[in-house]
C-alpha cells in the first residue's frame, strides 16, 4: 500500500538513528514465550552496536543470551521489573558494571511519563500488524501465529519513546481493528517468523497451583476477603502472580453468588478464573493490563467489557486516574514478608535475584485492602523473618499478611483486626509468626553478600527503596 | 468513591490554575447542540476573567453569545476550524483585536502535539464519565441524555493539554467502560444538566441533501469514481460535509453490489449512509473522527469495526501513521474554486466568514483522489472563479472539480481525464467552467474588504496559507 513503513529489522534500526549510549524498550507480555529482545538484540549486535540500555517492562529465563550481550558489552544497562534464572544469577554475581535499576510497573509507567525513563527505541513485538503500524496483542486473520491479549505494558513505550519500531508475525490488511498501538506514533513495521510462544504465557509465576500449601493460603485469604467490611456489590479485586494469589477467586465465587454479591471490576492480570467469572455474570468488567492466560487473551479479543488499558493507566502513581486507586482489594505473594510488614518479591533468600517488583508495590499501596499470603517456611527458608532482604513494598501499604499458621494484621489497622477475630479467624502478631518460623528452622547463616551494588530497588514515586548487593 | 474527582464547574475551574492570558480548549462534536462552550466561559466571564485565547476543534451558529464575552475582554484570541452566524458575521466585520487563527482538523492536531498550539486548560464534553474521569462520546446507562458518538476532535486536547476537566450530563459507575478519554488524563469531573442537543449533530452543514443540484451533483461524482483506476475491490473512500459530497456513497452502492467491490474502509465524518453500507458489508470498517449524525453515533456505540480515531490518527500530517494516507478518494464540497484549482471553504463570496476548513486541506493532500463537488452558481453567485476570495486547500491538492455544467480534471493528471473521457464523462477545462459562469453573471464587483485582518488560514503544515481582510 501506499506510505507502508514495512522493513527489514537492520533497515528499521537504521531508520531509526539508533546510536551507541541509547536506549532500548521492550515489554514482556509473551512472558517466557518472548522472542524479541534476544531477535532484536542479537541483530544489534551484529550491526556493531554497543553500551546500549536496555529497557524492559520485564525479563524472563529466557533471556539468558543477554550474558553474552552484556560480557561484549552491548548492553551495559538494564531497567526492569524483574529478573530470573540465569540471567539473574550472573547480574547477582557481579556481571555488570551498573546496577540493574527495578521499577514497579506503575512506577516504569510513571517513570516514562515524566521523562526520568526516556526511551530511545522501542521494539514492540505485536501478534498482528497493518503496514501502517496498526498493531495489537492478538490477530483477527486466518494467519495468526501469536497471541498475547492485552498490550499495557508496551503502551507508555508506544506513547513516549522518540521512535517505535513494531515486530509482527502475522501482517493484517489496513486497517487493523481494533488496535492497541495507533500507526500514528509507529515508525517502522517489521515481520518476523515468530513474536513469541503463546503457549508459555502462563508459564512460571503465574502458573494455576495444584500444591495444597497454595490452596491452604489461598481459602484463608479468601476468608480474610468474606469477614472485611470491603465485600459488598460492587467490590474491585485484583490477584497478583504466584499460585495461592491468583486461586483466591475460585473461593471467593460460592460467596458471591450464595450473597448475591458481584464485583464490578477485576483489575490487573487476568486470569481464566477471572474471565470465568466475568462471564458468569458475577464480574462487571475486566481491566487489564496483562492477559495472564491465553483464554483471557482471547477473551479480550472478543469481549467490549474486556478492556486493556496501558501501565499508566493500570497504576501510575503519578497519575490521578489510575485503575489501582478504584481497587478495593488485592491478593499478592511474597518471598518474604518481615515484622515491620516490608515486603520481598524480587530477590530469594540465598540473596540471587529472581523475582519481579510487578505490580506488587502500586496495588499495595493503593487498594482499600492488601492482602499478602506467604508461606511460613518454604523448604527450611523462612518467609517471615525479622527483616526483608531486600525492600520492595513497605509495610505501610501492607494490610494483612495470611501465612498457613495464621494470620497477621498491621497494627495501623486494628478496626480490620477485629473484625477478622469476630469472623473466627487465627489472628496472630506478626512477630509470633517470625518467631515460630525461628523456632523451627533457627537462625539462617547472614547471606554472603559483597559490597558491590548490583540492583537498585526503585519506590513507585521515584525515590530509592533499597539496594541489591552482589553475592 | 475513593478519589472522586467530581466537582462544581468553578471548582474544577479554580483548581486547574487557569489564568488570564492562558489557552483554553473545546470540542465541537454536538455541532450546532454545542452546550459546553457557552456554558463555561459564562463561568468565567462570572469568574472575573479575562484575555483568553479560546482554541475550539470548530464553532457554530449556537456560539453567538462570544460576541459578548468578546466585547468584555473575557475572549481575545480565538483558533478554530471554522465559523457560521453572528460570531462569524461579526468577526469579519473586525470585532476582535486579534486575528481568528483557522487550521484544518489534522492541522489542529499536528499544532497540539508539537507545542505550536499549547492548552492549558481543555474543557470536554462527554456523554458520559466515571468519577475518575473515564469519559466517552455516549453512554451505556438508563440515564443516558446525550450522544455524540467519536469524541475524535477532543483526544488531542485531553492528551496534550496540561489540566483536563470532563463535562458530563450522564454520571456512571466506574469504570466507565469503554472509554474514549482516559481517567489518566482527567484532573476533574463536571456533571451538568446537558452537555449538548443530540439532535443538533446532523444540522448545518451535513444535513441530507434533498436538493435536485446536489443530487445531480452527487451522481456525476460517482460516475467519475466509478471510472477511476481507485474504484476496486478494497478501496476506500471519505465524503467532507454538504449535501452533494455526502451523498455520494449512495450512488455508488449499486456499483459496488454489481460488480462484487468491497470498501476496505470509510473515514472521516461518518454517516448513516456509511453505516448502513458498512452493515450490509460493502465496507469492511469504519474509522471514525466524528459522528455526523445518530445512526453514525449509535453505531460506534455497538460495532467493534466502527471505531474512533483522535484528529492526529486521522489527519495529521506531521505523523506517518494518519488514516488519510492511507485514503484513496475523497469528496468535497467547496464554497468556490478557481482555475488554477485553489479551493475556499471558509469566506462568502460577501466576504463574511461562513465555514470551516475541516479535514479539506488534510484529506484532498493525502488521498489518491480528491474531487471537489460545486456548483457553477449559487443564485447570482459564480462559484468557479478566476481567483478564490480566501485561499483554504490549494489546487495541487485537488484532481476533479464536478459542476452541474462540466467535470474538470488538474492538468497534472491527464491520465485521470483520459479515463474519464473514455468513459464518456463531460470533461471541460476549469477556464471555460470559469469563464461559463462569467457569461451567465458577468464579473461580480470586488469585495469591500478593508486593511485589518481578521482572519489567518494556516496550511496542515503549520505555515499561513492566506489572511482574511475585514469587510
Amino acid at each position: 500500500m501506499r506510505n507502508s513503513k514495512l522493513r527489514s529489522l537492520e533497515e528499521a534500526i537504521r531508520l531509526s538513528g539508533l546510536r551507541n549510549g541509547m536506549t532500548i524498550s521492550f515489554h514482556h507480555h509473551f512472558r517466557g514465550g518472548d522472542k524479541v529482545v534476544n531477535m532484536v538484540v542479537d541483530k544489534l549486535a551484529e550491526m556493531g552496536f554497543k553500551d546500549l540500555h536496555l529497557a524492559a517492562s520485564s525479563l524472563s529465563d529466557v533471556h539468558t543470551p543477554l550474558i553474552e550481550h552484556i560480557r561484549n558489552g552491548v548492553i551495559t544497562k538494564i531497567s526492569t521489573s524483574g529478573m530470573r534464572g540465569d540471567l539473574a544469577d550472573a547480574v547477582s554475581h557481579g556481571l555488570m558494571a551498573e546496577p540493574v535499576i527495578f521499577r514497579s510497573h506503575g512506577g516504569r509507567g510513571s517513570a516514562i511519563a515524566s521523562g526520568e525513563l526516556k526511551i530511545d527505541v522501542a521494539f514492540l513485538g505485536a501478534s498482528s500488524s497493518d503496514e501502517l503500524g496498526n498493531a495489537c496483542g492478538f490477530s483477527r486473520s486466518e494467519n495468526a501465529k501469536s497471541i498475547c491479549g492485552s498490550l499495557g505494558y508496551a503502551l507508555p513505550d508506544a506513547q513516549y519513546a522518540k521512535h517505535v519500531v513494531v515486530i509482527t508475525d502475522d501482517l493484517v490488511a489496513y486497517p487493523n481493528m481494533p488496535q492497541s498501538i495507533s500507526a500514528s506514533v509507529v515508525e517502522s513495521v517489521v515481520v518476523a517468523d515468530s513474536v513469541g510462544d503463546s503457549s508459555k504465557i502462563s508459564a512460571g509465576a503465574i502458573r494455576d497451583s495444584k500444591n495444597p500449601r497454595d490452596i491452604l493460603l489461598a481459602k484463608q485469604a479468601a476468608k480474610v476477603i468474606l469477614a472485611s467490611p470491603y465485600f459488598k456489590d460492587g467490590f474491585s479485586i485484583q490477584t497478583g502472580t504466584g499460585g495461592a494469589s491468583l486461586a483466591v477467586v475460585k473461593y471467593i465465587r460460592e460467596s458471591m453468588i450464595e450473597k448475591g454479591i458481584k464485583a464490578s471490576f477485576a483489575l490487573g492480570g487476568i486470569t481464566a478464573h477471572m474471565v470465568k467469572l466475568h462471564e458468569e455474570g458475577l464480574i462487571g468488567h475486566l481491566i487489564d493490563v496483562q492477559s495472564f492466560d491465553k483464554v483471557a487473551a482471547e477473551s479480550i479479543k472478543n469481549d467490549p467489557m474486556h478492556r486493556e488499558v496501558s501501565a499508566i493507566e493500570y497504576a501510575s502513581g503519578m497519575h490521578t486516574g489510575s485503575a489501582t486507586h478504584a481497587l478495593d482489594i488485592v491478593i499478592l505473594s511474597a518471598l518474604e514478608v518481615d515484622t515491620q510488614f516490608n515486603v520481598n518479591v524480587l530477590v530469594g533468600s540465598d540473596g540471587v535475584i529472581r523475582g519481579a517488583i510487578g505490580g506488587h508495590q502500586d496495588t499495595a499501596q493503593d487498594s482499600a485492602l492488601s492482602i499478602i499470603v506467604c508461606p511460613l517456611l518454604r523448604g527450611r527458608i523462612p518467609c517471615v523473618v525479622p527483616k526483608v532482604t531486600t525492600l520492595i513494598t513497605p509495610g505501610s501499604s501492607v494490610d494483612v499478611v495470611v501465612t498457613e499458621y495464621g494470620i497477621a494484621v498491621n497494627p495501623a489497622r486494628p478496626e480490620l483486626a477485629e473484625m477478622l477475630k469476630e469472623a473466627g479467624l487465627n489472628i496472630l502478631d506478626i512477630k509470633a509468626l517470625a518467631e515460630k518460623a525461628k523456632s523451627i528452622i533457627g537462625t539462617p547463616d547472614p547471606l554472603p553478600f559483597g559490597d558491590k551494588v548490583v540492583g537498585i530497588v526503585m519506590n513507585r514515586d521515584g525515590s530509592v527503596l533499597d539496594k541489591i548487593y552482589n553475592v
